[in-house]
């Protein structure tokens, strides 16, 4: 990835976010991330850019020409990512691959209201993707969250280059979910860390997250145990 | 739901998400949002909440005590939900199933870092919610999402009552995915909006919808159709 660009009625949420972590430490790494405001492409002096379905119903739907003004305001080759329910799950092997292409400048549609007009998705979206089967109010939260995984997989962006690799999903855990995770005090209202983290003993460590990842995973993820 | 609060490290990240939309709205109905800043439980002057991983390992853990000091200064009855990558997944129909119990407080933990210490999973957390198979930077936007998705199920909340019913997944739908949208202007770079929908002939416009997001999510998702 080279650039990242949101466009959103509310780009004080995509800004807020994305003045920490992973988002600063990508630009220090030269990977800037910016935020169209998309009433600023607007259809009339007065910021509209959303308009009544054809056909009836609930809700307003956004306009595909400002949309489309927002995106070809932006310079270059883009790759167009659209959060939404109809969209393909989004997985960690997806954030993996997103996160080797070190030339694309990826441009997130946050759609607002019932939805965006499906001749903008027909003619310019190139990738629809679904956080779940849930629904929100608008496609910042969900970009947000596909953007900083991506981001975290690229070398240097968090501070140990290792730090993503014994993530749950991660290839570094072979697809498991991640073992518990102790720290200070050694007791806590009554409850004491496991022997074994405090042995010194590395490869009894290891062999008891391993195990603890395992029946974790079997025990509430037995889906991704399967071949 | 009577009251929601989020606890982080970055209650600016909350605020900005929640002084617009749903959250705003759901103000006006008597639902309180508020975020604690974790900092303001450090277990010391300097605002420390995290530690090394016992056992060793590459990043930092949340320490147990500034979560439990930060829950405790909250009073009455509360649901405390964890979002990691080791919990349950969030559908629609959770968030249906939250938004219809109108006593609880719902408290968010937004874990960061490594992770947070299991002994406050194990001794606090009522509900461990994932999003999916991906691994993020914080627990802030899964957790600003999974309120977003229970309030906007809300009677009152979204401007019109019937608005919510017509969503992916939800009961209106059947569970199915959304119908396409279509909105002004009739031609969008040489594409028309379908003559059904300009029909005004209702009965004919609610036959094709049904029959397009058949045909999406038979298409998209066939798993949302099996029995």
């Amino acid at each position: 990835m080279k650039a990242l660009t949101f466009i959103s009625i509310h780009p004080q949420i995509i800004e807020s976010y994305t003045r920490v972590g992973v988002f600063r430490a990508a630009e220090r790494l030269g990977i800037k991330t910016q935020a169209l405001n998309l009433r600023d492409f607007a259809v009339d002096k007065h910021g509209s850019v959303d308009d009544t379905p054809f056909g009836g119903g609930d809700g307003m739907v956004l306009r595909p020409e400002p949309l489309a003004h927002a995106l070809q305001s932006l310079s270059g080759q883009k790759r167009v990512i659209y959060t939404s329910p109809s969209g393909r799950l989004w997985r960690q092997t997806d954030a993996e691959e997103y996160a080797v292409r070190e030339d694309e400048h990826l441009v997130f549609i946050a759609g607002r209201f019932a939805g965006i007009d499906q001749r903008f998705v027909d003619l310019y979206v190139d990738d629809e993707i679904s956080l779940g089967d849930f629904v929100v109010s608008g496609g910042e939260l969900p970009s947000l969250l596909i953007a900083d995984s991506i981001l975290r997989q690229i070398p240097g962006v968090l501070g140990n280059a290792k730090s993503a690799t014994d993530d749950s999903f991660s290839r570094g855990m072979r697809g498991l979910l991640e073992y518990p995770l102790y720290t200070k005090p050694p007791v806590f209202e009554g409850l004491a860390v496991p022997d074994v983290l405090m042995s010194g003993d590395h490869a009894r460590i290891v062999a008891w997250r391993k195990a603890e990842a395992e029946a974790k995973t079997r025990r509430l993820r037995p889906d991704l145990l399967e071949p």
